[in-house]
């Protein structure tokens, strides 16, 4: 069985082509820049090499027929015909209320997917243009909607909602969703079976950092409580995004600043974070070089980012009444000993102790915590296409 | 010593004299609806009855010089002279960076004072209409300044930094100042005296929870994290205060209601919180009466309030490295046994054991928490007005 998992952003088509059977990647790339006149695809060589085609993607379409035709061409193939494509799997963004787990695209689905567009103008259409191209391309093959936020669906009320006007959230659905929620719910679930027990009983607190970073609470398997809100704005500072800010600071800097809803946004989503602070990268390798050099806006930009991680973790085991496994994932997450100790220092009094040496590790599924630590500390690289390929597999052998 | 103090809203002004050789309040009452038709001032009799006097009071001025004849007249007076008073202490409410503690308001303090209007459009300029009022009718009498975000400067950059562009705290001071301030600072110091152990070494957690709230973290005396920031409106949820909010929502929210950056600050400031969730009342006594009646609204709006509670103690204590006190104070930290429970319900994990029958006190000074209780746990009515009165008795005292 041979799976395609396609992430369709606005002006990118990330794709990864599964073989189900070993659960390999046989193929991956993406192509950036739809629209624009250097567009291009990028993909590795099946020797593990990189390669650029350069070609003129103005719209979704044409980018998945590219894709698909590499996927079959003698030069660069991993597949002969794409007959062989047994199914595609997308990562969609906002279900809205409506998904709370993976799903069949049908055209009833569909729609309801469409009446969530206005929770997230930019990615849900564009999530969109990719089933389209493939329903264009390859109309008798399956394909199946993974929601960054269905996992995020078991929330309680008091968890999910704002505390403004009730109305609001029953016109416009204006509450907590959540992102990310494929990765929760994938290291939550991993972290249990490399640890060897069950998810009943046990409080979670995972923690998915990278450029975009969000923290979840989960208790029995399911999602309590989770830092991304109605956008994926809310919650820890991220690459360039603010996260947690005063609602009463927003309208302050949009008077001062002469901005409107649109103009501060922009300036929360995509100058703030890392970026604000530091002022010369959102990255945080840049970042952490700039720290070992001194930089006084990188240590202070740094310790700001760990801070609000920590801070969250508190939060989120008083929520939970406790938490037995942090997990650290996402690209900082997997990688930056620096952050996992700096978010986990001073948390021995919740039962919390960092081995500094297995700490260092990087990028694999590594307990970090000392033996005697009450709560398990454990790094898990997610993998949020192959869940995708994983949950399109298993509604297919449903159907 | 005779000290009067007074907190000038922009149409109230509230009073108290304390005779301070005894600590004792000798007269308190206050102005409502200065510039309304029916203005009118309410006061407490020496007997201990209310006396309501209606008199058009256009401005400040004219209030407070109707404040100082009552406390002369000689049917409801206090004292016999206006010789009597000694000093003016004034609640200022926002004194950006300025102030980290009380102050003699000289001209050059006033200025730098009024330079932080912008911070606090609607309270500052009212404090200062009551600091000139004094200066007119009371040239020679020493004014004390004492403010709310005073106590709440000791906080580390890290944690009183948004993470947006930095040029915005350099150009306009968007940064977290911290409200509450000598209510936080008093029952901080009052719970170690009350316990008989000094600040120093101790992790704090205060609860201000009224109709606004805000809880800080203090850690050898000194504030190190507040939940409210630029504005009174982040943090917990509020009477009609929203607290914290995906800084997302808020454009959303104005897209659609189609409002500008006034009537989103008006929407989360006066129309969210406990109303609007509830939809009945902002105050909490309605709200419990509902909850009993099992008015499903006003659960869910109690359960929202207690949560978000509890997750900044859980971060707090996260922040400090754990926590050895948490006080209880406010009107609803005060007087309400189910606020209480449900803020502390869940948090065993770290030390805090609750005991219930010692919980149903009401505004006094009391450990609530069990005798092997880690955490120790406090009620400590605050007393803002006696900590002004103090503060002014000190400075002038060193001047």
């Amino acid at each position: 069985m041979k799976v395609l998992v396609l992430n369709c952003g606005s002006s990118s088509i990330k794709y990864k082509l599964f073989d189900m059977d070993h659960k390999a990647v046989i193929a991956q790339g993406g192509i950036e820049k739809i629209g624009l006149k250097d567009s291009f695809l990028k993909f590795t060589l099946p020797g593990g090499g990189k390669k650029i085609l350069e070609k003129d993607i103005p719209e979704h379409t044409v980018g998945v027929e590219f894709i698909l035709n590499t996927l079959i061409s003698p030069e660069y193939g991993a597949i002969k015909s794409l007959d062989e494509i047994n199914a595609v799997g997308h990562r969609m963004v906002h279900g809205g209320e409506k998904f709370s787990k993976s799903v069949l695209l049908t055209r009833e689905v569909l729609d309801a997917f469409i009446a969530c567009n206005d929770l997230a103008p930019l990615h849900n259409p564009a999530n969109l243009k990719g089933v389209n191209a493939i329903s264009a391309i390859l109309p008798d093959v399956p394909q199946i909607g993974v929601f960054d936020t269905a996992f995020h669906q078991t929330m309680p009320d008091y968890a999910y909602l704002y505390a403004v006007p009730y109305g609001l959230y029953e016109k416009y659905g204006v509450r907590r969703y959540g992102f990310h929620g494929t990765s929760h719910r994938y290291v939550s679930q991993r972290v249990c079976e490399f640890l060897g027990v069950q998810p009943e009983g046990k409080k979670i607190i995972t923690c998915h950092i990278g450029n975009g970073g969000s923290i979840s609470a989960i208790k029995d398997g399911k999602c309590m409580d989770t830092s991304m809100g109605l956008t994926p704005l809310e919650g820890l500072m991220m690459g360039t995004r603010s996260g947690d800010i005063d609602a009463g600071a927003v309208s302050f800097i949009m008077e001062k600043e002469n901005l409107d809803a649109n103009g501060v946004s922009n300036l929360l989503n995509k100058k703030s974070g890392v970026l604000g602070i530091f002022g010369e990268s959102s990255d945080m390798r840049d970042l952490e070089a700039a720290v070992a050099a001194g930089n006084k806006k990188a240590i202070l930009a740094e310790n700001m980012y760990f801070y609000r991680i920590k801070k969250y973790i508190g939060a989120y085991a008083a929520a939970l009444g406790g938490v037995d496994i942090i997990v650290f994932t996402g690209g900082v997450g997997e990688n930056q000993a620096s952050a996992r100790w700096g978010a986990c220092e001073g948390l021995e009094f919740m039962g919390v102790k960092l081995d500094a040496e297995k700490n260092e590790v990087h990028g694999e599924e590594m307990v970090i915590s000392t033996d005697d630590s009450k709560v398990k500390v454990v790094v898990i690289p997610t993998d949020e296409e192959l869940v995708i390929a994983s949950d399109t597999l298993a509604i297919l052998e449903n159907k």
